[in-house]
């Protein structure tokens, strides 16, 4: 059996009922609901789902559907960058089913949207048709307000769907390994060391591979937010160590961090034995991976 | 289905065909082999086997009758203290099954034991039939030695099996919460520092909660062996700080450490979380703990 999970992001983190009815919309037949957290600051709400992939194409289909009737983005400020009510829908693949074959389902979902609600569809990430769509913050530049000026230039034609913006904005459809938003909050109001150190630590600046990150001021605390996009290629706890480090040079220390939806059990498992110095230390030496890999190998 | 593990201590570290053997013995129907692991110093392997109650029972029986065939404690040396050839079976619930449930068990073995291959038996831990035998170090003190003088004193009458002590010494059977066998080495060839680093950190000397420790020398470098009896009360990861701590006043570093066996998952969660300074972190904020309780509640 293939399952998917699915991160979509809306542009809505302050109107509960707005918020709830997002998530009741997801949750078509076979929709598994693992998680969802809105930030205010942000005025953006992250909804995780899994399951088979057509039951989590209908859901997401479905409340990307809501999210364009309840959510105008003429009317939406927010401190994160946003293109659409529906902003992003990565596909990611967690088993019996390939990042290739999530590309294919992205280009389905994206048709359909396109198609069935009339609004603009950009392909990104392993899904992109052109190197210039592959990052998120290239098909988001400008955000909202700039995309009502430039769709109609031929760089900025949609994947799916009509070369026209209206109140629901458009949406960026892709697909990609699995992501990790993880924020990090500084003892320090000074929003500017966040904005420092993000830069120190992004890839796009020359810092930490695969990594993206953003300085904001977050009730009145600095923090660093980041996307690891690869957390095999450089740990969670690599980057916490790091933004540590340069927060340390300064004097300030970590107030503490946060996840944003989920990590991979392997991840966390990893930060644990990096600081417990156990070497060798696989998901496998717990009670539960062990039984697990006995169980799989062998009926009990 | 009830699920128990057993982690039996065999007095034989250093044989490579009598530590085949047991492990191959203990694999009873339905037994799942979960981890192995011998230690030449201590010349004493740990096996942790789990599955249904009867089947357990039947595998580490098993094992031990082949112990009292194979291992004979006169000639018998090593780091570790030890009582017999089987040294010690506890007994663990690990889901749908008590404690309780487990000491009962713990008696049915013990029996089997003392009836059909004639060993002393003690019970210990939650099984245990007297205040003064709950805790292990109670029931060795003098160990295999030690016992061939006493063993005819009331105080040291067996709770199953005749009076008298042979070759394959005796066996202690209990049942017990999930214990972690945990060591830290330190950066340090001088054995003094991990003894009064232990005897600060054990319970029995106003330390930690819950924790058992001991300083050995091993491969020429200073360990601090620990028992943690309960990871709720006493989570690892402040062990593992607290040792630090004491090694640092002396300005001495920690180089590793190392699980003898399991720890159940949320322990390295739990010391994950610590150590990123993530607030409220349970293990349902991995991706396979979503999806694992999602699924419980809801076929997908």
């Amino acid at each position: 059996m293939a399952i998917i999970e699915s991160v979509p992001n809306f542009s809505e983190g302050r109107r509960a009922d707005v918020i709830q009815a997002l998530v009741d919309a997801i949750q078509a037949p076979g929709v598994l609901l693992l998680d969802y957290s809105s930030d205010a600051d942000h005025n953006r709400t992250v909804i995780t789902v899994a399951g088979e992939p057509d039951a989590v194409l209908e859901g997401v289909w479905r409340a990307t559907a809501l999210a364009a009737q309840r959510i105008n983005l003429y009317e939406h400020r927010g401190e994160h960058p946003r293109l659409g009510a529906t902003d992003v829908i990565p596909l990611v693949p967690i088993s019996g089913i390939t990042l290739d074959e999530c590309v294919t389902l992205a280009h389905a979902l994206g048709r359909r949207i396109g198609t069935e609600l009339g609004l603009p569809v950009y392909l990104y990430a392993a899904a992109a048709t052109r190197p210039e769509r592959r990052r998120l913050p290239d098909i988001r530049r400008g955000e909202f307000e700039g995309l009502l000026e430039t769709i109609h230039l031929p760089e900025r034609t949609p994947d799916y769907g009509p070369a026209q913006v209206g109140p629901a904005g458009a949406v960026v459809v892709g697909a990609r390994p699995f992501l990790i938003a993880y924020n990090i909050y500084l003892d320090t109001s000074d929003v500017e060391v966040a904005k420092v150190i993000a830069k120190q630590i992004r890839e796009s600046s020359g810092g930490l591979p695969a990594v993206q990150a953003k300085g904001f001021l977050v009730e009145g605390q600095a923090q660093v937010s980041m996307n690891l996009l690869d957390a095999e290629m450089t740990p969670l706890h690599v980057v916490f160590d790091e933004v540590a480090r340069l927060a340390g040079q300064q004097g300030i220390g970590i107030a503490r961090s946060e996840l944003i939806g989920l990590a991979p059990e392997q991840v966390m498992l990893a930060a644990a034995a990096h600081y417990l110095k156990l070497q060798d230390f696989r998901p496998v030496h717990t009670v539960e991976g062990a039984i697990q890999q006995a169980l799989s190998s062998r009926k009990l």
